[in-house]
């Protein structure tokens, strides 16, 4: 009989795991099981189908289950994994007709994502986190139906990109955030050039402020938010709480959790004293290779990478995950965003001294049109000058370059040897020295 | 009495030192020659002048010669240096009266950049070079006189920026290349797309045809340009064939020549065997990394670099120019045009043995509005995996992730790891797996 290899989970990470395990190993039994509808959605889409510019939810699907299954892949949605048997190698699965059932496995990935993280707000219960296609398409069509104001708990970005998906649809909105500042993956100063977006596109910024209360009507849909500072109308709410890993049953399972509540694996993705089993994509952690200490990051590219790293190495592969440094970019409003490595902020809670500096700059010849401001911020250390993480905020064709970036702090350059590296010059992409080249003089006479 | 730096040239390199120079020596004399009327030009701007996109001339102008001279510069311009007498330390100038002068240095800058090397051609020499803003000017102006076509003559980045220019303001334009491709510093399936977003701006384009004349009227305006394949209208010409560096003067007074045909520097900008002599921007030459040798890049990127590293060194400081990779970018038409490193047939002739791959692929999500196809082609070490070079062509966002490769070949990062580095994704800005992952994993499979 064929050996098997069962997948818990059918998005990202569980399904480039299959894919990669199917064309490595075309004799194997590939089995996935998605509690959903839906498998490998662009969750980071929601925002933009949410906002009207992708028309149908189904474009946020890369490929379907019918797809996958043309690809000799046994993909079950609707069938939901109960509990994991690592001894016996069998699941518990309660299939899509209700009926439990036990799969036999050989080989296991479990790729169990992310699930909302609801603060524990009264009537925050009852509002559904628009983490899924089909919860999307709720969403839009309660906002297709009316309403005239949305709040937005959280001033993360997936929190900003659905206020501006909001405000885009012609509502009052206002966001609420705890902290004294939005986009708290940015130091502070950067972040403000964000809340100018945010409020230069109609949005309310509320800082310091707690919210008490979702008061939802007799119909069970949202009619105010109580905060600390006062109540808002509220016809519409998006909490943008964050989420947290998806480990119940494999930490029933006895798979271990580290300290970030994600699944412990080593660089193959595998569950530590555990053969032929492993994690991959939201659910699990990575190494951090500035921090060097395993952290969860949620994100599609990181599930990706690890789910085909995953789907590899189960199939008698040798692929190493090489960890993260904290890439992220997003669009807010008219403003692009961007960080990798370590933030000014984010280094003195290591307790890592930096040295740091700050340039604004156009992202063309100023001649040029089209020009606009492009702030960077570089985060050095201070003996050795090595570059430990850059942020970025600007006008269109700004965001993009915290690649070069990460990869400068990927191969552990120096801003002084940044400063002066071969980076490309045409009026309508930079001035004579690209911003980042400027940043980088800016923060090596600091050395 | 005070020392004095002498630069021979306002452009970008001469400016750059002259500026650098001081500011960190107030005591200096600073002296700087411009035979022209401008000084700190963008000569890269001119495409989009001649277009109409940057309205008057005098915005090419970064720093013209008032504002040097109020930072303590005295700038000369309408001066021109004739000759060097380097043991006497002496310049013998023809001052903007007329008169010859000899002007005394102990330290000396020559930035005299580069002439464009006019093909011989029957006629030729009666189309002035649009190198300098006061050309630009005259260029426009005639083209605001009338005139139906235009002839470029030669296929390379700026004929290609001159053609889109002619092309906008509503000529009917042909390129004529004697070569069999257009873009010759990418390789040639790669400069196809280019071509066709030439063609499909309504710039025609000829291959393989030698221009036999310019045609000429009896007022010296072009009328036509004879090819080896057909007589094109011509009421416009221009010819984009290239340029020399400009180092008449230079070689007459004794400084070495290399085999580029620029002037020979170490890498801190100094001619060799001439203590207090530097050289830097388009008249000298720059070390390629990659190919180990000396080459004449002509880049106000470089030119501005390496000027401010020699007014660095001329006042006693100690700065490095580590080389270059060939970075360029350009916009052409519909597309982004980037390289850097090495290309195949760059690699071929000087004897490297590469691997390559191209890959096609989206700027954006795909169901992000504004995704658009971009072409990356990657270059890597056959045995080590290294990255020598990659070239990119796409719409809008493409070309300046041509940084990251850049950043990529200077350390010497491999493509397997390029293929698993923390990128950044959101779908405003790529697939989940960026382009240049996507490459990086088409090349590491050949390895």
């Amino acid at each position: 009989m064929a050996r098997r290899l069962a997948i818990v989970g059918g998005d990202a990470a569980g399904m480039s795991a299959a894919s990669s395990a199917r064309r490595r190993d075309p004799d194997l039994d590939v089995v996935a099981f998605e509690r959903g509808p839906y498998t490998s959605y662009s969750a980071c889409g929601i925002p933009y189908f949410v906002a009207g510019l992708v028309d149908r939810a189904e474009r946020l699907i890369a490929r379907g289950p019918e797809q996958h299954r043309e690809r000799g892949i046994d993909v079950r949605t609707g069938w939901e994994v109960l509990a994991i048997d690592l001894a016996a190698r069998r699941l518990t699965v309660r299939a899509a007709s209700g009926e439990e059932v036990g799969e036999p496995f050989d080989e296991l990935v479990v790729a169990t994502g992310a699930e909302a993280a609801t603060p524990p707000i009264a009537g925050a219960e009852a509002i559904e986190p628009a983490r899924t296609v089909d919860a999307a398409e709720r969403l839009r069509a309660a906002l297709e139906r009316g309403g005239r104001s949305a709040v937005v708990i959280g001033g993360g970005y997936i929190g900003l990109e659905m206020a501006e998906a909001f405000a885009d649809r012609g509502l009052d909105v206002t966001m609420v955030e705890q902290e004294d500042q939005i986009m708290g993956t940015l130091d502070d100063e950067m972040a403000a050039h964000v809340q100018d977006a945010a409020e230069g596109h109609g949005i309310r910024v509320i800082l310091g402020a707690s919210v008490e209360e979702v008061v939802v009507d007799d119909a069970g849909a949202p009619a105010a938010v109580r905060t600390s500072a006062e109540t808002l109308d509220a016809d519409h709410v998006v909490v943008g709480t964050g989420a947290r890993p998806a480990v119940a049953v494999a930490r029933e399972a006895g798979l271990q959790i580290g300290d970030s509540g994600a699944l412990r694996v080593d660089d193959h993705q595998r569950c530590p004293g555990h053969d032929g089993v492993f994690a991959a994509g939201d659910c699990a952690e990575s190494h951090h290779r500035l921090l060097d200490r395993p952290v969860n990051v949620q994100l599609g590219t990181h599930a990706n990478k690890q789910g085909r790293i995953a789907g590899v190495n189960a199939t008698g592969g040798d692929l190493r995950f090489p960890g993260v440094i904290g890439t992220a970019v997003s669009k807010i409003c008219k403003y692009e965003v961007a960080r990798t490595g370590l933030g000014e902020a984010e280094a003195a809670e290591a307790g890592i001294e930096v040295v740091s500096a700050t340039i604004e700059d156009r992202t063309r010849a100023a001649y040029y049109p089209g020009a606009g401001p492009i702030w960077v911020k570089l985060v050095a250390a201070p003996g050795s000058g090595r570059l430990l993480g850059g942020q970025i905020v600007g006008v269109e064709g700004a965001a993009k370059r915290i690649d070069v970036l990460a990869t400068a702090v990927w191969a552990g350059l120096a801003v002084d040897e940044l400063a002066l590296l071969d980076l490309s010059y045409a009026p309508p992409f930079s001035g004579v020295y690209d911003p980042l080249l400027v940043a980088a003089r800016a923060t090596a006479k600091l050395i």
